[in-house]
């Protein structure tokens, strides 16, 4: 992996002349050398978006001073913005229901250095995933869902991920809805797998729609969750081909393998800090 | 192209045993070497779809007498069935309005001998597109279409098309929606383009709906029109990639190539007599 | 999966008239329903290739009777053939060196119900991969390969295998290349894993070789080892997109997913009995 | 298509800390507005490339003043550089020998505007391309060529090319292998499309080698022309999926599209300034 640590500014704001030029000098002028700098105009939104990434080695700032370095050129151009390190491993928390899939996907991903992360917890709504976490040592809580206790369990639930201070959270083919208010609770920073070409097919069973319909693609789309459902931002989506021979289960099968590769691509572009969501919309730094 | 001429039978039945084995059987006890053959059961609905294709040369029945020959196995099996000649060429009609592409993409591959077909005639609602029937000496008919007159230029295309002893209407990317009429004339012998992935943005501009929600593939659909919109059975569909620097105009010009390219492959494997059309869906024995 | 348990018949043999036909009645004459029959006639050679699955339910043979039943017909048109029956589980042995990551998809897709197959052992010539075995409780043989001991190695591996009574090898990323006389006792019937779309970059190395010509897309190949390097039958392949911005190390990463997958896809069209290997190619009746 | 008018600079040189704030600075201070800006650093190599657009409304430069403004700046950097205007069309000569849907595709995808370019001429070794350059109106200018007259044709042609002005060669499945003289007057300015996946199938009858191979997929690659066969700087690649039932024809059929495809994005990229070649690769901006 990436061996020198690099700082990483994620900008925004209404787009006016200099942005580019001004950011740039910003890390030139402490001596900063910047190995990506990438940027978008939404010239429908007049929208200035950009992710700029230096190495903190030979940069005259040191990590806790740059906030404050850049504070008074951000307040003048009045974006809105974020500072990263990429050698800050972030906190993940895994909700599953029933299929383990993705779950065991992405806890290989991070066994194989894919992801600058470590999964701190697991969350399941039914007690099967729990052989698998345990088999990677991770903490596995259950929290069975029903209509009844569906407030209830959430509290719990937001409680325990404050508590470990969770910086992403990733449905991994989590069956259950979450309310608007813990939607609410981690904007852009709950990341869902819906097994469909978004906006076909929404809701439940998918496949089963899928297959019914006829289509000669089936499609996964990973995207950031919101207080309504299936229609946040996207991050990543992929298809594959099918045919009037696959039944039900074939679309199943086929299926799986989309899905752990769509979430995982979407988990790592998130994880690097190279998806800026506005609007419905992302812009993929990659 | 393919040289030897072929009889293709297409069979479509509920499903039995032995279905198989007795089509196979009236081909070779009268001589035929079977080049394809291929079914499909759909196990949901109990049905029986096959296509069987085998060299006339050889055959002891003449290609006036397999139908009188097939006949009384058909009525034994409850066949639903037709017959086709590889040697034929089917006469195609293409509306279009105002985009050639589509109509220059079907023109071309009729002349690289890509198609069993000859166009016959060409409709538009537009005059633009008589330029480029001109070029290729085809002739074009002008019916333009306002709200008012409607049903009553339907009436003459249709009977231009009667005259014409037109077997395939292509609508290549023509931007009026027949009615249920005209379509119901001609069942599972007009195909359309739809510039999206169905059912996904279905209905008008779909490249301006795909921006607005942010995909990050857009699509294209061939599939066979009937009296509701953009739902009928899909022939063949593929994506391309895009991302958040597109435009609209960008999609439009990536999404051109994506309609040529779907149309042209599902015009074909109609000529070719590769689609089985069942309720919703298609096999397609490629 | 499948429910009702089917016999597959795959049969190979010069082309002549009426092999589907007789083929096919000899299934329906013995009262087998037939759900899967498909064929192949390869005019270069001359060679006619044909899958036949029908259901057990029903049929007339016992399963144990089925090869002295068709034994005179096959004698008869002079065919190579060969009887599976879907519900018999395949043994499998997975050699593996110190990359894990086919290793632990294959045993989630076998774990998934994936696979008509159990994993009976584990060969290494590395110590790693044992850690991964143990967790599904799958018996790990060590045999370390240096130029000195290859083929006394091979010796006992083969020994092992026998006892084992091993139906399929995979070569999971396995590094070491087995010598012709270990691949010639398990013809088509040893699937490795090459990371690149053969014939392109054969040999060691392939991501670095891929990564110096500056292509823009990598590939993995599945394929039937043979006496000679990386040049046995194909069965699948498939290729993802990379740009000038991927290192060695990202080509590593996304060629691990595609690795995955395509032996993931190779392992199960054999499993099925849907690969007729000939020459230097197969047919994949999918 | 675009509407402003934009300089678009494009830079080479080793990497040094700096330079994108540097070259920034130098549009920012000229009151320019940047609307791409992309760069990569070859870590191996030790390379900076560097793409930047800006409007040139409202830049206090005139376009007859950059080169000046910037040639300082540049000499200091010790940058290889090179500056471009987004409303200069090229002149493009286009070679071709029998097969017509490449030369097709690109002057269709001209009419369409997708090209910020004139096809000024279009050179034949063979005389049936004249009747499609006819129907576009494009000068077309035959230059049969053989073993004996090789190298004097070639210096017509030469001269012709100098006279018109032309800035790119696409050859256009031109069926002969330019001189290392006449690659070289052209340095990263003839584009070519071969119709394999390179470095797979390098030389004659690319199809027959897939189809012989056994290959599941082909493709086509759009590379510069060097003095070295197929090993140009590769530009843009693409593939498609082939199965046993396919014959060379149908390989040759299938890969039309992909050959018009594949090439079609390759020359769009160059005439946008996108492609940066350096070494055996290339850097594409988009």
């Amino acid at each position: 992996m990436r061996k020198v640590p690099t700082a990483i500014l994620l900008v925004h704001c209404p787009d006016q002349r200099g942005l580019v030029a001004k950011i740039a000098d910003f890390v030139f002028h402490n001596g900063g050398n910047i190995v990506h700098a990438d940027h978008h105009i939404d010239t429908e939104c007049g929208l200035f978006l950009m992710r700029v990434e230096w190495e903190l080695e030979g940069f005259q700032l040191h990590r806790d001073e740059i906030v404050a370095g850049f504070a008074p050129i951000a307040a003048n151009l009045n974006l809105k913005w974020d500072l990263r390190f990429s050698d800050h491993r972030q906190r993940i928390a895994i909700m599953v229901s029933k299929y383990d899939h993705c779950l065991y996907d992405l806890l290989l991903r991070e066994a194989s250095d894919e992801f600058q992360a470590r999964t701190a917890l697991v969350i399941g709504n039914h007690p099967d995933a729990g052989s698998v976490t345990a088999r990677f040592g991770i903490p596995f809580f259950l929290f069975p869902i029903d209509p009844q206790n569906k407030a209830e369990q959430e509290e719990k639930e937001l409680a325990l991920l404050a508590d470990h201070e969770i910086d992403l959270i990733v449905l991994a083919r989590y069956m259950q809805i979450l309310t608007p208010r813990f939607a609410s609770r981690y904007p852009n920073r709950i990341i869902n797998i819906h097994h469909s070409f978004l906006p076909a097919f929404i809701g439940s069973r998918p496949y089963h729609q899928a297959y019914e319909r006829g289509v000669k693609l089936i499609g996964a789309t990973s995207h950031y969750v919101t207080d309504q459902l299936d229609t946040g931002p996207i991050i990543e989506q992929d298809v594959i081909r099918i045919s009037h021979r696959d039944s039900v289960e074939d679309l199943i099968r086929k299926g799986r393998d989309l899905e752990r590769i769509v979430l995982g691509r979407a988990v790592r572009l998130h994880l690097d800090s190279r998806v800026l969501p506005y609007g419905q919309k992302t812009a993929i730094f990659d």
